[in-house]
């Protein structure tokens, strides 16, 4: 028995390397479109799965499962036979040497590349301020979804028994939740929250009423969803109020500890006054930095990055002196381009167009164009913002594009039919299929304990 | 805004008081049989979810989500308003007090019954060797389950690391797979483990080939699948031959390691013959050990506990010496009654029934009788062992039966039509819906990190 099988074919390391990093829109479109290239590609990621994150909040809120939004990496690029998939965390990027440092689970991989696409994303930042994160974990990965799930659902559970005990300050603290950040993914949260509360357990509990419990998002803006514009702003914060959830706008987060929240006023009357909301679950939906690779490669090739991390680049996506390096998604700034997941897909698609062009000797294009095909936010179900193009609309109508698009939108044919029927159950009915806490879950376990010492009640 | 309801009126506090321990099959269906009753039941439970243990193995290898085996415990009961659900684990019971002491996050709860039903079923036992638990996980949990399937799908992403710097040894070890065990729980976890590898995996990989990795089920016993009888045990093992599982059988183990295992023969010519299997990925599925409430109970009532600390129970499963204590399920040794999920749910309706008929003053039954509907284990998709009263059949139409008792014995409608489709995926397909690899997993990183010490290779 001999499970290995040969490496490649020595005439096959002949063939030009292209190396891809992330295996998020940008590294896996890039990928997909290098299918019929003459190339090599090795796809290095840090997870195994491919993540929708537009969808991430739908995993922390338990409509659906991690797999539905995670598939495995390696299944979507089976039969690609050209591209092979290697799961590592990129520790270095050696652009002299050409070479890329990777690990997984202490073991070091140096890979070389004739072309490099650098597409590993953002993760959270909260601004100078990283002892938050302790306090209020961002959402991200599938990891950071699952945290919320049980940091959530848990919290209600905790307010039970704090309630059992007699104890109703706590219980209303257990209740009170605080989204920090009101663009997409506040929002999303922030109304996915209220509709968790006031729906799904709304006759789960017998000494709480989840749907008497607060929930309030927060924004310095003076407006949620700023990139939508003033009047969807207006539609979405509508409905949200009417689901119950506080808009604080003006709202700049200045302490957040275990069992609450400081903010102080940055605009009107009450402007620098400063107070506390009670929260033991608090989410930060508000700032993203780009990946540490690109300050890596800026320190090498001189290029410049903003104050979010993201590296100055080429009109062609590339690095500026480093034709053989391309960026893009979320770690790129380049003509206000938004970190959304179509300019991560449209640059994938140019990056590899750009490297089948090189390779046949055409000429190449001198620069990215992105194609805005809108943009959109559900506020809950049956209720969406939508901006495309002139078009910026609001309701169920947009809602349902919403809803069209995202199904089909992810990848694989399994999960939209099993993501449909998680979205019937969810929208239709008041189920949640996915509401799961497990031990694994240390940092939900964590926030909650920090909530104060024990004491000995006795129950009724 | 007060989101805490007014506690219980002082009236409702006279009703009979019954305190359930445990969510799993005894606890839930004792407690949803006291639906109509005049009793108050509180229900304490470790976690938050019923977990439908029989098909725990799949989501240990991919096919269903967590959600879809453990609905949310205060779901299935939101009806049921003189049922209360609480979170906690329980640590002491006071029969004399008459009083449960649970904790969570080390806050301490007292609550008082006046009939107390303890079915807290069982955990892994390792035969006094618990140091194996670190190398061999066992499948009991939802968090197991998970660990399992980090640990399973991990060693193929790390085995295709070994094969692509080179080092076939580390590969080889890493997709060799043991379950100790050959119960239905070990082959059906083998047996997923080989369909994983010979049709899910087949074509994911580049430099490994999952279809020739190892699977070895072993077990100390003379045949697989003891409880079915030996024609059956004899159909299952030559199933699982064909599929490529090695079973070996009159093999103890005697060490555990982190890339491997000690065999020794204990039964044919062979007897004494030590050797090692080497092999990263491990699965205990061996033995059982109840809850130690079992203990607990026995000390201060003086009733006995056999090897496996179960608790000899009267006839009609109260504690000797306790009326008002019913012990269920797993934590019982009555009639050599089997650790199944019929045993805990009849003895869950019959401890309701009693409690009913003692509050009504009608005469209650002298003894619990259980009604063996039979049992059935799946080897693969398409074929199963199935055992109805004399009857005994293997392959396609017990594997029909299996699925369509399973689907309908999942409680709860959304979880019917999602988890069907699924498993239509999985059986019609080749694809797993659930392959999520999370952070959180932390055994199954520390697992693959005990392989060895870094070094430093040169990929293609």
């Amino acid at each position: 028995m001999q499970p290995v099988q040969d490496p490649h074919p020595t005439e096959a390391s002949a063939r030009h390397r292209v190396v891809v990093i992330g295996s998020g829109f940008g590294g896996l479109f890039a990928t997909r479109a290098l299918k019929r290239a003459d190339v090599d590609v090795t796809l290095i990621a840090r997870t195994t799965s491919h993540l929708f994150q537009p969808l991430l909040y739908q995993v922390a809120t338990g409509i659906l499962s991690e797999g539905e939004i995670a598939p495995a990496t390696r299944e979507l690029l089976r039969r690609q036979r050209n591209a092979t998939t290697v799961l590592g965390d990129v520790t270095d990027i050696d652009l002299k040497a050409r070479t890329v440092t990777s690990d997984s689970l202490g073991r070091t991989a140096v890979t070389s590349y004739d072309t490099l696409i650098v597409s590993a994303g953002a993760g959270q930042s909260y601004f100078g301020n990283d002892q938050f994160a302790r306090y209020a974990p961002g959402m991200k990965d599938i990891d950071d979804a699952l945290e919320l799930r049980g940091l959530i659902l848990g919290s209600f559970e905790q307010a039970e028994l704090a309630a059992l005990r007699g104890d109703r300050q706590g219980a209303a603290r257990l209740m009170s939740f605080v989204v920090v950040g009101a663009g997409p993914t506040g929002v999303e949260m922030a109304g996915q929250i209220a509709e968790l509360s006031r729906r799904t357990l709304k006759a789960d509990f017998r000494r709480i009423d989840p749907t008497m419990s607060q929930i309030t998002l927060l924004d310095a803006a003076p407006q949620v969803l700023p990139a939508f514009g003033e009047r969807l702003g207006e539609i979405a914060q509508r409905r949200l109020r009417k689901m119950g959830v506080q808009v604080q706008l003006g709202a700049k987060v200045v302490d957040i500890d275990a069992t609450g929240i400081e903010v102080e006023d940055v605009a009107g009357e009450q402007k620098g006054y400063r107070r506390r909301i009670e929260a033991v679950a608090k989410v930060w939906a508000a700032g993203v930095q780009a990946s540490p690779l690109g300050g890596i490669l800026a320190r090498q090739s001189g290029a410049e990055v903003d104050r979010s991390g993201r590296i100055k680049v080429n009109p062609d996506l590339t690095l500026p002196g480093h034709p053989e390096v391309f960026v893009l998604g979320d770690m790129i700034a380049l003509d206000n381009l938004p970190g959304v997941a179509q300019v991560a897909i449209q640059g994938g698609k140019f990056a590899a167009k750009q490297i089948k062009h090189r390779l046949a000797g055409r000429p190449t294009d001198p620069a990215f164009h992105y194609f805005d095909k809108g943009s959109m936010a559900t506020v809950s179900r049956f209720s969406a913002v939508a901006s495309v193009g002139r078009l910026r609309f609001g309701g169920f109508i947009a809602w349902l594009l919403w809803l069209v698009i995202h199904l089909f939108y992810l990848i694989g044919f399994k999960s939209r039919i099993t993501t449909l029927l998680h979205w019937l159950i969810s929208f239709l009915g008041r189920g949640r299929a996915e509401r799961v806490i497990t031990e694994q879950q240390v940092f939900a376990r964590e926030a909650i304990e920090r909530l104060g010492a024990a004491h000995q009640p006795h129950l009724p």
